[in-house]
């Protein structure tokens, strides 16, 4: 039968989604505790999304084929024990044979998280990027309603990514401020390689005054990027939600 | 002149507050960045309160004097580049030398983070403590209410703790529920060794039916502890706010 993960990571220690040599990828280690739960044998887990080196997520989905009977909740537990402290299945369920994590996907939640502050932040610089003064949010808000829609996405995307096509749909991109933390939330369909996190550095770019909104409109229409916008750190982004 | 310094930290990877043989409590590190930054003479620090082994702060207070003239800020940006990266100093500023880090507080916020969820949760685990199922949050308010004002907190200190006395005042415990995470912020102006975290214990004991409110006073009454009642773990407990 088909089991449907959800999983957890704190990326900081890990070696991205997708399994490395080293053994030390997300899927790597859910894949092992699977096995030792399953009972030794090898099992092969398949993701919605392989997030990058240091990402981390709230609901990554995945999942594997199994000839055992299992509890999804007793999977749940026992998997959880032979997983490090930064992973851990969140939920199990039995779905249909036709589900697929990856290709069934029809919208993925990212959440790019920062934080202004002059000084750095032990507490929140887990999982937020510092920014040390606070940008204009209305203009990254106009900035974020221009990228929304279908779009060629060419000039976000890590120079020399090999993809089939550049054009995505992002469905909405918000950007929250609560107090000096602001969380810009992408949901779209699929993503280019850094796509998320040069949005994010897009938008601060224009909330700086660095570069205008007619320049990311001539971004959209060239597919060239503008200097001085940054990649903005993996460890500011978080997989929130995947639906299907 | 004497400087105030408000120092956030991570205590996952430090031995609490106080100094250690082991040089690898919050304040030996900071008391090691303030002597490289001075110029290697030793300085020796006042911090608010002693918080415990795995204990965070969002804003400690602690005092030094130096004869050097200094900028706050530079000192903020220069300390925190010797600190390790679950310490920083976030503000710095020059006091008249009567002001007091410890002595002179008159209330102290504490939070105690819980998150309930059946499986563990890697992004919250660092700064919260995981409870399985809801427990009741208005029984756990009544019981907060009960425990606010002058009284003798006897039976929520650490057994064996040697203190001046064990009456404390309690200025306000509010619960605060935010989806599944719950926060017990409690102001005071002293606490006894180990009293929120005993506090928040008893508000879970309290909130699962474990115990009655009628014990809890009857905890208040004789000094003696209910058993059953947990002395949460440190990682969930936060120095918020120190005032004067």
């Amino acid at each position: 039968m088909r089991i449907k993960l959800t999983i957890q990571y704190d990326g900081s220690a890990f070696c991205g989604w997708q399994s490395q040599p080293n053994g030390n990828a997300i899927q790597d280690h859910v894949e092992r505790a699977l096995a030792t739960f399953l009972g030794g044998k090898q099992v092969r887990i398949y993701g919605a999304g392989r997030t990058d080196v240091g990402v981390h997520a709230i609901a990554q989905v995945a999942h594997f084929d199994t000839d055992k009977r299992v509890n999804p909740f007793k999977l749940c537990l026992g998997v959880n024990l032979a997983l490090p402290s930064g992973i851990a299945v969140t939920n199990a369920e039995i779905v249909e044979d036709a589900f697929d994590a990856r290709f069934g996907a029809t919208s993925k939640t990212y959440r790019y998280s920062l934080y202004v502050s002059p000084t750095r932040m032990p507490l929140l610089d887990a999982t937020r990027c510092q920014l040390y003064t606070m940008p204009n949010v209305d203009l990254m808000q106009k900035c974020a309603d221009m990228l929304t829609g279908t779009h060629d996405f060419a000039a976000f995307q890590k120079a020399g990514s090999n993809t089939n096509g550049t054009v995505r749909t992002i469905h909405a991109i918000n950007v929250a401020v609560d107090g000096s933390n602001i969380d810009v939330v992408v949901n779209g369909n699929a993503f280019l390689y850094n796509m998320v996190r040069i949005i994010a550095g897009t938008l601060v770019a224009v909330g700086y005054g660095k570069i205008s909104l007619s320049d990311v409109q001539a971004m959209l229409d060239s597919g060239k990027r503008k200097t001085g916008i940054k990649t903005l750190a993996s460890k500011g982004l978080t997989l929130v939600e995947v639906l299907y």
